[in-house]
């Protein structure tokens, strides 16, 4: 009979209560599945006596998750605390030092500091292992790293941050603008604490420097990532956008290129049959991209209690189940140090702007764009209302330079009304 | 420096040469992710002068795969030669009695004996691994069996016979009856040497099989689904549901209920906004459903050298990994020899039937579907062709045998013309 798998869970928020949940309920099933038993020795939070609404009483307490992690009978700590520093860093580190394997949620401790804490692991031997961390119940670092094992990965791309799609989803259905909705996702709970981790794509972001260390066998680099979060989407370009068949989503896209590592997240737009343009509310989607599979398409739950533990889960089954292996898919100490490259590779932009009720304005702005270089593929313009009218412009395939360009000598012209938005459609 | 792990490739179709090559093109890139030396000891198949496109002087050749098993220089077999019995199996049990361990493509054999070759397997410690064999590149096996492991699994559904699902598809965008798009598939090669295994829903209900074994703990039993291909969807039955909100797919759904497990592959009606009905041409589609997690949806290519030849390499990543485990999710002798239970849960179901041009015709037909305790959700009759007038009904939840009892009293009224046909509406 192999032995227990012992763990300490550090954290008892809405996941680790989630957590206990399932290995209480699940005993048995777990036991069949990974063909030992899997039991809690001990747990960690900020208060010992709050009531979370399942029975800790046979776990032995510590206040501090630094001990817990060093718990003799602690084989796995599981670590579900959060943030990039402090008590979730300190554990994580205080068990690797002990040669013990670490299951974690958290994106931005290893977005932040995934590579060291890959080489400290891989040092002793041990695992880390991250499927929460990453589009909750989703299993995409197991597809990826796994299941797509054979493939040169050729483009990773999704919606990884559920309050974002629900914000943008919820602007088109109701008509109402960014502020509004916000206000409306804040009281709904639907926010961090800090909501600029949700909104501001700080969150997303995370994920996707995970995503491109396992998809392009490169060192995280969260600091790579041209980040922009949804602050700005206005319930005009919505509207246009969906007026040309498109949708706005924070896409993460994540591509090597031959200028180094290109990685993304910022408000794009995405064909509205497509299924990322079809994604509704707070569900996540993953785009995974390789030589040899094509395109497969992962879409669930992003977040909760349930979809969360469900991923953390799966990796403490993996790990009873001798399922072992590099933290990012390859020896840590083998992952290059990618140059982040900024998006050149040409794409059909849409830019939306007001032109003054001046003859021949529309013919400047169309000139402006053939000087830069930006070749129009539609357009269209709307009645004027008051001085100004509408136009909405999708091009074709052109460079994020040539489109600065343009936008820039707008301001010459004398018939550009207001500041012209320009967001990236991506081929999907 | 671990020793490379030798594989002994039989069969070299599309797929076989698609792993060769794979092998070939990516080894330093597989050998960076497994920590070892993935290669290539020996081939078989059935002609040793073809020409592949790849060049196989390098491997030694068998002419029968049994031999190849049997190798001292193979420590797996990978077999791609297909078909339930015969060479496929004689050669996967010849290995799996030296214990060596099995990747396999072949859903037929593991839907017909996937119990006596798990028990085989797992005696000898061995794994059998069949990622390509449901649904080609999407990596299913893995989400279902190690990525939900710790949910217990309450249905799993899908489109998993690609060519069924662009015969549908084209039907509606050509308007064109089942024959005509039957033989426009056949010529384009889309269809197996036996078309039956496609429309028939055969090869579709071996892959359901597979996936409710892993799913539910029980041991496969293709016998046990409940089964009808898409011989019998008429182009006007497509039209009808279109008009109600609705595609008809060819639906895999495995269910374990009270009575027993159920198990189906049959035409069903899905709402069109559903990601099944929005599902287009040739992509497989499965949702995976669990306790913790809700609904996972995977999308990709079913079929292909590409897409498969990933699958089977994720399978051979896997064993040079040493992720090891039972072949159905726990050891063979666990699982349980579910009893087949017929759909009797409730469901709304469609009817499309002709009335003859009768005074109180519908009254009639409304008449005995209330006798029959079936109420009506929605009902439209359109304009009367010749004496007779279609009438589409969608019902509230009812029984299958509710709605027998319907279609047979409906003979008695003397006022349907023809066979009525009725169709499962899935909640998705």
């Amino acid at each position: 009979m192999t032995k227990p798998l012992r763990l300490g869970i550090a954290g008892l928020g809405t996941v680790g209560v989630g957590v206990v949940q399932i290995l209480r309920k699940q005993a048995a099933l777990l036991e069949a599945r990974t063909g030992r038993a899997v039991v809690i020795s001990a747990v960690s939070a900020r208060s010992k006596t709050k009531d979370r609404g399942v029975n800790l009483s046979s776990y032995a307490w510590e206040d501090d998750p630094v001990d817990l992690a060093k718990r003799d009978d602690v084989d796995v700590f599981v670590e579900l605390i959060g943030g990039d520093e402090g008590p979730a860093k300190d554990a994580t580190e205080a068990a690797l030092a002990l040669g013990k394997d670490v299951v974690t949620a958290n994106k931005a401790m290893l977005a932040m500091h995934g590579q060291a804490l890959a080489l400290a692991a891989e040092e002793k031997g041990c695992v880390i292992k991250y499927e929460a961390a990453v589009a909750g119940g989703i299993p995409v670092i197991k597809a990826l790293g796994e299941g797509l094992a054979g493939n040169e990965i050729t483009r990773v791309m999704g919606v990884m941050n559920g309050s974002c799609n629900y914000i943008l989803t919820r602007m088109e259905d109701s008509g109402l603008p960014y502020a509004d909705i916000f206000a409306e996702a804040d009281g709904l709970g639907y926010l961090e604490a800090d909501p600029q981790l949700d909104v501001g794509g700080i969150d997303a972001a995370h994920k996707l420097a995970i995503l491109s260390s396992l998809a392009f066998g490169t060192q995280v680099n969260f600091a790579g990532i041209e980040l922009e979060g949804i602050g700005r989407v206005s319930i005009e370009d919505i509207h246009a956008a969906a007026d040309m068949g498109y949708k706005i989503k924070l896409l993460g896209v994540a591509q090597m290129t031959g200028r180094g590592l290109e990685q993304r997240m910022q408000p794009c737009l995405v064909p509205d049959t497509s299924p990322l343009g079809q994604l509704q509310g707070g569900t996540n989607m993953l785009v995974l991209e390789g030589d040899a599979v094509g395109q497969i398409v992962l879409r669930g739950a992003g977040a909760g209690a349930g979809p969360t533990a469900s991923a953390v889960l799966s990796d403490i089954c993996d790990i009873a189940r001798g399922h072992r292996g590099a933290v990012f898919g390859q020896p840590a100490k083998t992952l290059t140090a990618a140059t982040p490259a900024l998006s050149q590779r040409p794409a059909p932009y849409y830019i939306r702007m007001a032109i003054t009720d001046k003859p021949g304005a529309l013919a400047k702005v169309a000139a402006v764009l053939g000087e830069a270089g930006v070749s129009i593929d539609r357009m269209r313009q709307y009645g004027h209302v008051n001085d100004s009218a509408p136009v909405l412009i999708v091009t074709h395939k052109t460079t994020r330079a040539d489109i600065d360009h343009a936008l820039a000598a707008f301001g010459a012209t004398s018939v550009v009304a207001g500041e012209p938005v320009a967001l990236r459609i991506e081929e999907v």
